[in-house]
């Protein structure tokens, strides 16, 4: 029987989590292989090694902001690219096992950012609970059928389905409108086509550590009529003070404004990493204003091209 | 014997962290009582109360980058001021119950930032080794003592004078330069005086989602002189794509460049939230060119106010 | 009987020129003697002495652009002020002695900037033409009985009126819309009050020979969301590629945004002139977004004052 | 004898203008006939109907600012282009009829800009001269022999070489540097090779009237590192408040900076005129930092190429 080893998906598992459910809504991963891995290293290494086609990975939440690791990782792994993202609702139950009352409740496992997203609820209802850290949603519901003094979960809904737990209580998120957005990351360097609902990711190293930089690199940016959804820092990691930035710009490579910012861009820091240009989870489409169209640039090129080849009324 | 509750310094315990460590370089600090609390939030409340004049707690790391918590609890809990900054190299030695070896670890106990920090040296010298999240450095190690798999623990340096433990490495930590970034926090409303070597705190909101509205932000320092060492943007929480920026820029609000730029910021947008002006950890002097000097300011001011008044020759 | 000597207002003669229709627009003139002058020199140097309260000089046309003699003039003569602005459309007759017909003319005698702006017709109508340059548009008229090969001239409407002239033809400018703006100046430092459509005028020079000054300058407008209706550069006479900028602002001195903004201005360069705030003559009120109101401005000062003072809550 | 009409170079006559001496400086224009006009009308119409190759005209003064005509026929008449630029220093002599002393002179003939260049030698030597303007330096001095009032001139040292004139004073202009500049237009659209030491100018209509367009032009060269020499508003003539920019940009079209600030200002404003680039007759070379070099354009240009490709590793 012949092995298809790079038709699986990787996903920070186990079964359960948010991640699962965004890898649900990728169409050409249904009826294939999915692989449950632990960290964002293992994910990225399988689509490096080419165990996997592509990894889904959150990157950022509504409520707890990016998400570093992963921001981290896509800046020190080389040949990755981000082909698709996709945002889940967030919220969370409280479960234990049955038996349990909610009263009794003493220590709660949870994932740290879990824990956060939901600890005004806990404080209210719960003001004396103790907090012991899990490595993911469905490993601190799953702990607590092993030994350990925890006597309820954090844990996403239908956990139910697959563990022998009783929901004490639902919707324990503090805000209800929180979502996670997950990127699906390839190997692949194929650019998928533009929608006109499309975002680009880079990194950015700032050049030097002058007064201005940062500000010079966003106008590489704005002076293309190009808007950001998203930038954060992040330390290069070698000395206090010292900043990476990561960005996501509406549009795509393809379109002309996006691409000569990613010129003006580079030419500004030799350290820019593409991550890719992909369509928008939230399929709204880009906005901009006419004078950033595809045709003034071409028409500009045009222009200049006809006064440098010394064409007669250019 | 009276109670004196508001000489307490809080700290984010237990003792032998690196927040203790940054609390011991307060001179002021010393000779008082120290409480070890659980969470960033739970120091706050001590300052808020007024159960203690200040905490410490940890804003930064040179490797791992700003600590949400730290930026979000600033960002909601009211009438707080930072009034000092502190910096800890931050390293990390594996420890175990003696007797164990360093080839017979199998499950690592670590916070996860401690976990991070050291993951190149775990993955190189324990490639098989799982990992246990631990809710501070010190409870890493002190667990080895409760039931559990852990047979090795990420703990700061000196951990062995607390606890029986052996060290079976020492200098883990990937970076050898890796700091972490204190700041001292009081809920008085009195501001340093301003020494040369000063930072200034503030957390802005962006007014509204237009393509260059960070760009704007940013002016507002860049057109004064005014050099930023730190900007961190954080999700708001009410929607994907909402954020407001934690920025440490150099300078004094008592310095004119400075206390102008706050005036921009403060027109620019509404939500602008003073956080303190503060002497530098690195004590090195603001650096900026003699056009910003207060003497320009204040040069100008007069003019300006020779030109309404009428003075002739104005 | 008491002579009067400051209530005087002094304009470029003779009688009958654009400049003589400026000022028959200023109430306060009314009713007292008029002083013609030769020059702009002549103009200035009877208010500064006294022996005029104001004078009348044109300062722009709408086709030629900016009058030069007025602009060095205004940049080199120290307290004066523009006190009020004035627009008088312009146009021309050509005329001549009677007896001479339109096709008799050979030599037309035209101030250089007249003939500069009814050039096409001139050319189109006497395309054989030759040209002798007048020192005013009434001195062209007048030169008309005085011995010299001149055959007509071109003079502005109503010369027939006092002098004996035919008119040849009637409204010979090429640009049918052309307007000249007057500035009144007088030698007061009282500024007059706002009236919600103003004007401020300033003379700039940059601070250094450096790339990018120029945009420095502007943006000290820009960022306070105000509009400049002229921006001419000027030589400062020491070499070439030194320049001062003439600059029109739309607001007031007292509108807290231009008074912030003539803050930035004296700080960045230390050659500041601030020639005056004063009534637009098109009294079109001036135009701003709400972020850039007096409030605002308030608001943002007494915020920073709580904060210096330490206020809680601030 | 055949005629030879496309050898001809034009300049603004008569003989001994200083508009000769620039031609002069062209090795190119040695031994071929050259052409006395008499405005800038006439030697455009000279170069764009072919009976000249090309046209000395003066483009700015270092005292007195821009040639207004000049830079409005530039933006006017079509298929033009600036292809060498020349400085003649600028000094001036007083002459008069032989038999004349420098205490008779009562009307001294004068070309308005040479008027306004000794107007403080003037003032201070003859406190009660009259004047008359002229239509060119030379004629000026010719005028002397003519029917007319006038008994001194001012004009060009080395008049007295082509009349039977005496000199009364010499080096009568106020500033002992003055220079102006001149440049040679002719309707070849072959660009001259770089030379390193280039200017280019065009001409630039801002887009709409809105605040800040002037910011975002200037822009346009700020964030390419190209420096501006010359920036001058003329009115666009249709309104008052209308203007487009006259500008001179360090370096060349075929410099990468300089071609991709043409198309950033092409896609910013459909009117743009490209008037040439050119060496610089200060033969100065264009400074610009390193990081606006044509390498890193091209490096850069490789990149995204090989990013839209699909390149590995790009």
């Amino acid at each position: 029987m012949p092995e298809t080893p790079d038709v699986h998906y990787s996903f920070l598992g186990p079964a359960g989590t948010f991640t699962e459910a965004a890898l649900a809504q990728v169409p050409e991963a249904q009826g294939l292989p999915w692989r449950a891995v632990n960290n964002v290293g293992e994910a990225f290494a399988d689509v490096v090694s080419g165990r996997s086609v592509a990894a889904m990975i959150a990157i950022e939440n509504s409520v707890d902001g990016g998400v570093s690791a992963t921001q981290d990782a896509l800046a020190s792994v080389p040949n990755l690219r981000i082909i698709g993202e996709y945002l889940v609702p967030v919220n969370f139950v409280l479960v234990a096992r049955p038996g349990t009352a909610l009263e009794d409740v003493k220590i709660v496992n949870a994932h740290p950012v879990a824990y956060a997203q939901c600890r005004s609820w806990l404080e209210g209802t719960l003001p004396k609970h103790g907090h012991i850290p899990s490595s993911s949603n469905v490993a601190a519901a799953a702990a607590l059928f092993e030994p350990g003094p925890a006597d309820a979960a954090v844990a996403p809904p239908g956990i139910e389905k697959h563990h022998d737990l009783v929901v004490l209580a639902r919707n324990i998120g503090d805000n209800p409108n929180a979502v996670t957005r997950f990127v699906l990351v390839g190997r692949t360097t194929v650019i998928p086509a533009p929608t006109g609902a499309d975002k680009t990711s880079v990194i950015v190293e700032l050049p030097e550590d002058r007064a201005g930089a940062l500000l010079d690199m966003l106008e590489q940016f704005a002076t293309r009529g190009v808007n950001l959804s998203l930038i954060q820092s992040r330390p290069i990691g070698d000395a206090m003070g010292r900043y990476r930035f990561v960005i996501d710009a509406d549009g795509h490579i393809f379109d002309e404004r996006v691409a000569d910012a990613l010129l003006g861009l580079r030419r500004f820091s030799p350290k820019v990493l593409f991550l890719g240009s992909y369509p928008r989870a939230d399929k709204q489409p880009n906005v901009f204003t006419s004078r950033y169209n595809d045709e003034v640039f071409i028409e500009a090129r045009d222009w200049l091209r006809g006064l440098i080849s010394g064409e007669p009324g250019a």
